[in-house]
């Protein structure tokens, strides 16, 4: 297997972490996918309940396959795969890896076992760590770069792991709870939407930093942006409510052609994961089942959704450019995975501009496509990100679920418009 | 909820155990599941990888749900359900008990946990016991009808327990064993095929005993049958093997239409769990990946394939009436699950007329359909036969995973022509 | 293309036509198809609306086929077939013959035009009376069996002509009629049902003498009948009504498993054809759209819609013995096509035994599968009937489509359970 | 009926048409539709062989309806419609209309005939023209407004009812031609291929004359584009055949996620029509099958295929910007409808940039999105365009089948990516 990855492949990142650097945050990441799975029995582990998510152990596994085949058979010497079997079991996507397991019968798999998964993931562990402190100094300014892009890929794969691990549950008649214990949303009313107002321009966007970022944030350049106005939170439960309540899912006029039909195909006549019991709106919840609180941000709605909600208020969704202008200088904080609720809350009055990172990942009109100048590399790692530039669009900002050290204002996520599992939301705009 | 249902239901048992005879009996059958599950990890309980087999946790609790459903339920004052919920994830079919959670998304469900449904087994069975032990002589006599209906259901999912599992371990990529203690088939050469002459005439067929048989089995009556000749053994691999190389699989003049359709869209060349290594023929079975054996009864084969090869052969298929005839009176012994190989194996030269009993279940050209007279009681356990008798067949015989105490000569066995995954083969027939 | 034969080929006619009888036939039986598309545009030819239907015209040039390529290619020296890509347009199913043109896609095929088919008509018309006339002794024998099974085969898609058609106009919005002149149901209020007794025994069954009958209906054979009574008419749209009242698609327990699903995925409420406009029924008939009558027999009924009512009724659709020794003996008449009503009738009191012919194809609980004995022949005419027994049902006694010449007491006809757009509908029966 | 609809609705045309020039439009582009159905078949006109698709005969009908329900039940005093249920059969997508008759179901429908149709036309041609004769000064300058998009809907149409006949000629296995007597290309060779630079900067695209044009091509606005190079002319054949030469449809590497998906599901090897027949290309034309021309440009190609063939030699699409600069000021010429070929054809050495009108309509990267600024206006005409805002792709510059006064540089027609049956080929592009 001949992966010929330049080292810089699918980052933009020109810095090398130190070996000591490195060790801290390889043993942080994969601590952080153990303890996410805490709270799961045995049988979580296993199932699948929707072709586009995953098992937990898949996930286990298959960020561990990252570092397996992109470095460990690549620069260890002598490197034993830990099974023979297991680059065709958990290689997602990669074509030029070879054959892999079609990914809708994930959930056909008994075996291996999690323990057997624990075990492969404490066997990479140990050969990493012993790679790191080991490699020579050519070989680790190439390992460090893909050892960071294997961080942030089982970064984004916690991520998942968390809204798939909610999916899994919510189908369940008896809606458990991931975690009894978690925290609910502070009890205060949302802030009163202001506009806030940018007067546009000849603007640059994308990451030219030195830190790391995904090749699909490169390169930065130039846009022109016409004036706009962006709102100062997101959309609520409540604004959401009312939208129901005109009859928002009965008028066609207000949806896109194609939403119009996935509604009708899905009967949907709320967001993901609403129930309405005994006259009383509910959710479900990392927690379990809650009341829907109206002042929290509206959560797990299809761009669709977004779509017609903006029509029906008169108002449009941001562009990728706008949402980055207006986020590019604000602290990078806010309800992340850190903060613990894992669920979107009331906004707090503590900026201008609320909610722009945590909480939910914005839907954006932004077609996911390559900016000027953008080539995906050849190779296997090229297959991260380029290949799926069509189809889907561009959301910002992070989750309540989102690792806070994996945001920033660049950041580029994408799913397809009628996708609704993940934490998505989103706030209007409109032109000035 | 009123079952009404009169207590010979579903059955032609005239017979009332002894309170100490249903205790041991209900013991066993119960201990028997469980034993069956001892070699499973907690995973292999949970999954689902077909629509039509179920996940070992599910089977588990469905046959608990029987005996609280149709018997705790209704004759066991002040008796609490385990769990509200489990009416609803654990009927299978009873449309008269009420809603039930679709078939093809059992293995959806990571909980109840596999220990949860231990405790519940454990709930009933406490009850259960209680029940038999306390209830008055008026309401035993029902009792008794109803538990032993609910321990021949559990035996038929002991065996679909054994099905499901092998399908499932066999979809797996690792193909892993289900035991890897198994025995082998013993090492001898399977006995010619003789052919056996039967005169026919005005014959009666059915049960009329007063042991238990189902309500299909009756009522007994009378069936012209013209004289034949039967096969003195099942079909082997090595006479299967001869098929496919006269290229069987690929003249449609050899099928039924319905059945060429069917092996197209399949892509069937062989029958289910064979694979071709390296030019050599193995199976796949409950003990892992063998070698083919070609003096083993042919194994996991449609109706369509049993059809197709006795025509390519000039013969066919037995009715279900000729194999009654012939197997009536011989000694109900076999290669059934008692005998421990969970496999067919090579027949024995013991009798005129081999390997009636065990094995493999036994297609017969006739289609599952009531026999004169036959009437389906009201009420719910009234669906558990009448309700199939369209488009399915009989299958006669028992397999190498049929209890030994669970088969007789009348037993009458059905599934769609297509479905390949139960322990199924054939005998050919022809007229004299 | 060695079709290799044998005369006698599906049919057990031993009787040879004389030239001129021959000729006769064939004329009558060919102007007979072109007389009933008389009433059709050109547009009505075209199209395909069902995947189990076939436009009109390729039934036209279907039946041309099969005396192209079952006789003319075979015994006419030098024969030119019209065109070379009919063979594969106009194959219906014949494996032996080579690949056919995907029968769902029929609609598809705009050319050959109308024209041109009604120009393939004549060519093979004339090549056919030349060879009739031409041929020598030893081929005529062979020809003329082949001949008896093409005029019979072309008077089955008369029959399926007719009910493709009212499919066709009876989707389209418009409701148009294929005759604005058809006369309607005399009007008389239907006879008391009265109920007839058999007393069984063993009875002989299925053709044996020397006139035209397919091989399906051979050899006669013995059954033992257990006595039985018979329902002296059809059931009618008034008894089906309150089946509908008494909320018979609503209860579970009156269905088939495999009914219930059928419904459920149809949304099934009534028979195909009927609707319900301002309060009052209508159904769809080939002479448009009419008031339901109550007294005509109930019609375009599946055969789990027949079955379930027989439940509710408490009664059960007769076995196609059961029929036959009842119909043996009465006068082959009835509400044929030629009565000119193409819509089932109100019964008129002239027998004991009423409708037994014409009006509707009658459901029996009969699997269609091969009497004893049966052999399919070899060669591609050997899959007129034998490949098709699995999976369907017999019906027996014609219809109102049906042409008075092609019924007789012991003609099975075969289809799926769900099938409801030929004419079908039932009488009850019940054990004596 | 309200249809509320602000006269320049869907258009931002400012300029109002004489009476007199407004009729000459009208009888022109009525005559276009008619003549360009001269040579089919009454059968030609019945069928749909694909769900994006539709008749002949429901595109002349759909035509008509729309001025039917968009101006003469607006304006026409006491207008009678033609017939009560054509609003139901012909509306294509109008959601604000009422119920529609389901697209994939348009070949259903017999009815109305052929004749029908002609007749509806002439219906309501007539009475058009007696409104445009005689309406009063202020309905007319609405009437006017509504005409003329109503004009070029038609033409657009017109382009459609050819795409579509050739599909439905070209699943035909006889392949019949639409026209025996089109002329074939020009006997020459393509031109060599060139790099013409272009410096970019803040450029301006979009319509904001007085003429007519769709409002999806407003409001002018400015992008900022950095420089690029735009190839000379189009992909041609022999180009493409490289492509697949070199492995283009085996290597998943060249391809977009999506695209790999819907390659693998059609199996597709080539463009749409191209047919390899003992060892030499052909391609399915207007004119009936001819051997694949290499100097012609590539044509029937999905986005998928033009952008993995861009990827194989190293370049990209143009964005629809680029294109337009390139395009706005070149004569408005090219291989378009009125050229006659009906087929793509070499290019001829006239200019710098070749055939940047006609011949094939051109994928960009550039997704259909609103331009900034752009809102739907109210009403059911609001749906013409803005509903199909996602999901689709730009392609500019028409093709062969596109009528030569019905296109201008800030034309934006789209397709979803995987779509192959309209005239599509592509251009390369580079950054500079």
């Amino acid at each position: 297997m001949n992966l010929s990855i330049p080292p810089t492949m699918a980052t933009t990142s020109l810095f090398v972490l130190s070996r000591y650097d490195a060790l801290q945050q390889f043993r942080t990441v994969r601590q952080d996918s153990e303890n996410l799975c805490k709270p799961l029995k045995i049988e979580d582990y296993v199932i699948q309940t929707n072709p586009q998510a995953s098992p937990a152990k898949w996930h286990l596994a298959h960020v561990t396959w990252f570092y397996e085949t992109f470095i460990l058979t690549v620069f260890s010497q002598n490197y034993r795969e830990f099974h023979p079997r297991f680059r065709y079991l958990f290689n997602s996507y990669y074509e030029q890896i070879g054959e892999f397991f079609p990914r809708p019968q994930r959930g056909w798999l008994s075996r291996p076992t999690v323990e057997e998964i624990y075990r492969y993931r404490a066997y990479v562990d140990e050969q990493m760590v012993q790679l790191i402190e080991s490699a020579n100094e050519k070989d680790w300014v190439n390992i460090n770069a893909r050892l960071v892009i294997g961080l942030h890929h089982e970064q984004q794969h916690q991520e998942l792991l968390l809204t798939d691990i909610k999916y899994n549950l919510a189908v369940n008649p008896l809606r458990p709870a991931y975690r009894e214990d978690l925290p609910t949303t502070p009890c205060r009313t949302a802030p009163k939407l202001n506009w806030l107002e940018y007067s546009g321009g000849l603007e640059s966007i994308g990451y030219d930093g030195e830190d790391f970022a995904y090749d699909n944030e490169s390169p930065r350049h130039q846009v022109y942006v016409p004036p706009f106005r962006l709102a100062s939170r997101l959309v609520t439960n409540g604004e959401y409510l009312e939208f129901i309540a005109a009859g928002g899912y009965e008028h066609p006029a207000l949806w896109l052609s194609d939403g119009w039909s996935t509604l009708q195909q899905g009967s949907w006549q709320t967001p993901l994961y609403w129930e309405k019991i005994d006259g009383q709106w509910w959710q479900m919840t990392l927690g379990g089942m809650r009341p829907l609180i109206v002042d929290e941000p509206v959560c797990h709605v299809s761009y669709y959704e977004a779509d017609a909600f903006s029509t029906w208020k008169n108002k449009r969704l941001p562009t990728e450019t706008e949402w980055e202008i207006a986020a590019r200088d604000l602290p990078r904080r806010g309800n992340l995975r850190d903060s613990g609720f894992l669920q979107p809350i009331v906004a707090e009055e503590n900026h201008e501009l609320l909610q722009m990172y945590g909480d939910v990942w914005e839907w954006t009109q932004s077609p996911y496509i390559p900016y000027p100048g953008y080539r995906p590399q050849p190779g296997a790692l090229g297959e991260y990100n380029g290949k799926f530039m069509c189809n889907q669009l561009v959301l910002r900002g992070g989750s309540c679920v989102t690792p806070a050290n994996h945001i920033r204002p660049t950041y580029r996520n994408f799913f397809y418009p009628h996708e609704r599992w993940q934490f998505k939301g989103f706030r209007l705009a409109e032109d000035l």
